[in-house]
């Protein structure tokens, strides 16, 4: 079987984001098989049609890896009950030319974290309604929502919680699967 | 009785904007007794973190003005079945540090235009619970939801839709309403 | 000014519901000047169109007491991430002939209670969308969501929680003063 | 390949339901390999967690039925903005003991029907949320939302616009696609 390479997108710019740090986690407890490579944000301006069809060279690779990627898992922190506009922007830019939707059909996983009580509940449940649009076949179960996140990260940024882990790992896994299908539907 | 100060807020940087049209349309409707100005969204960049305690001036003017204002009129696109990431981050920007939540108490209206059928239906319901997050009070009907846009602004890029003005009609009135009990609420 | 009678609506048929123990420490809670009385949701059948004209008798007063009160509180347990099938059927009926929507313009308040981490808020989520259609202006802040509610009643039933019990009494504050300004709007 | 048998719900009680008559276009629609018969959820009362342990006999037989399906269409009306309190009342019944949550794994399509201009979108994305609870892989597009539905029928009750039976039979074609991956998932 070829080997999977995904795409993690990070939710937010913040150098000490938790979102960040549970996909380095991911990255740690992929399987074997598998890759899961990081898409920061940094340097993606707000959305202007306008300007889209020379769009800048951030906005361009940034399309160029979601395209090449096998899958994508989400790494989402919650901003006022939503998804962060910094992330639902670069999702807006992923779906306009030049070149068709980005998105199109791309196995997707999700996960998030809040220092909160809900671990990013409301934005994932925005994110879910978003990628109908985008057309993605998405994982549904396990759900992955890292409430109270200042205390499952150790001082260095590791994710410590091991209930966590095992749930990013499970979700990983059915990723992967997903990925796995999708493609035979397509090809077979 | 005080004149009301609204604020509009065009959700697209979009020169072409239906959202714009709409709320120029507003402008043209608002009764006695209240003005409506326009903040547009041009500059204010992505949020992050790092750079919030020394904000550019595009996003300290922008919370200037949702501070001295009334009242709040969001005109939002759809994109991709939400708000454009351009308008949530604006009203990111709004609810960090230096100062307060900007939005806090702020009474609110909504409408939104769309070329497709929905007239922007689910962004203005993700909006909706936006809205709790930032704490404020919104007018409830009528809803504004502007369906085929294309077909509803003459080449002028004025709303010629007589039964869309009267829905506009409505909701302003009702927005100055709010903000009246709401004042009296805080202020009696 | 006139005493406020608030209807609570019990979201679950269940003897040991949390939702109902909640709203009966909303009884203890609310405010010289008001009464809460519950509203229990048992004999409403599930809606026919078919039979709303000739509604069996339990319909009947459920609208009636609605119709009656000047504030509604919710209490809504969360069943499959949304509000419960026997709430929602409640409230579809009450807005079906004969008669007009009874919940039409009925200030209103929600709280929710469930042995999980998130305290009923996806389907408080749902509730403020459909109170849209209701048209209930609704209170913003504070939210009530009672999470792991398992721990927060004593063995009779009693909310022993203290800071859920000041969130309640803050609710049932703010629910007053919408009543009071949202009658004042319609009648001065 | 074994024949696939799906079921459709009918998530209204009403005679004259539009949402039942899409479900019957569904049946014409078919494709080879392919069964669809309907489930109504008359005498399905509402749910009750005292009496879950000895349900009345259209609750077994429903809950039976939905086990042994290959997959669900659902057919939902919008009541509200959201998903009518009779079939999520249906919903909640499958997720309870006896036996364990009968939806768990289903494949899962949705359409639905509604006499104004969202076609019942308010209520499919509720509907969604809800699948995610219920642990249901379900077809992201095409979406089929049949808007002014009574402009879509003849006087017979047959579907009779070209494009939504076109665009129904696109959403059975993906539906029995994604029941042939996900089985093969489990089972390869």
């Amino acid at each position: 079987m070829a080997r999977l390479e995904i795409l993690g997108i990070v939710g937010s710019l913040r150098a000490g984001s938790y979102n960040r740090m549970a996909l380095q986690a991911a990255q740690e407890l992929m399987p074997d098989g598998a890759t899961l490579s990081l898409a920061e944000l940094h340097g993606i301006p707000v959305f202007n049609q306008e300007n889209e069809h020379d769009p800048p060279a951030a906005v361009v690779e940034f399309k160029e890896r979601v395209l090449a990627a096998d899958g994508i898992l989400f790494g989402t922190p919650e901003y006022n009950y939503s998804v962060p506009g910094v992330l639902k922007n670069a999702i807006d830019w992923g779906t306009r030319p030049p070149g068709s939707n980005v998105w199109q059909g791309k196995p997707a996983a999700i996960m998030g974290a809040s220092i909160g009580n809900l671990g990013s509940a409301r934005a994932q449940y925005h994110l879910r309604q978003i990628l109908v649009a985008l057309n993605m076949p998405v994982v549904i179960q396990p759900e992955v929502m890292i409430a109270n996140a200042a205390q499952r990260f150790d001082p260095d940024g590791r994710l410590s919680d091991e209930p966590t882990r095992q749930r990013i790992a499970s979700l990983l896994d059915t990723l992967l699967r997903l990925i796995r299908v999708t493609s035979k539907e397509y090809t077979s």
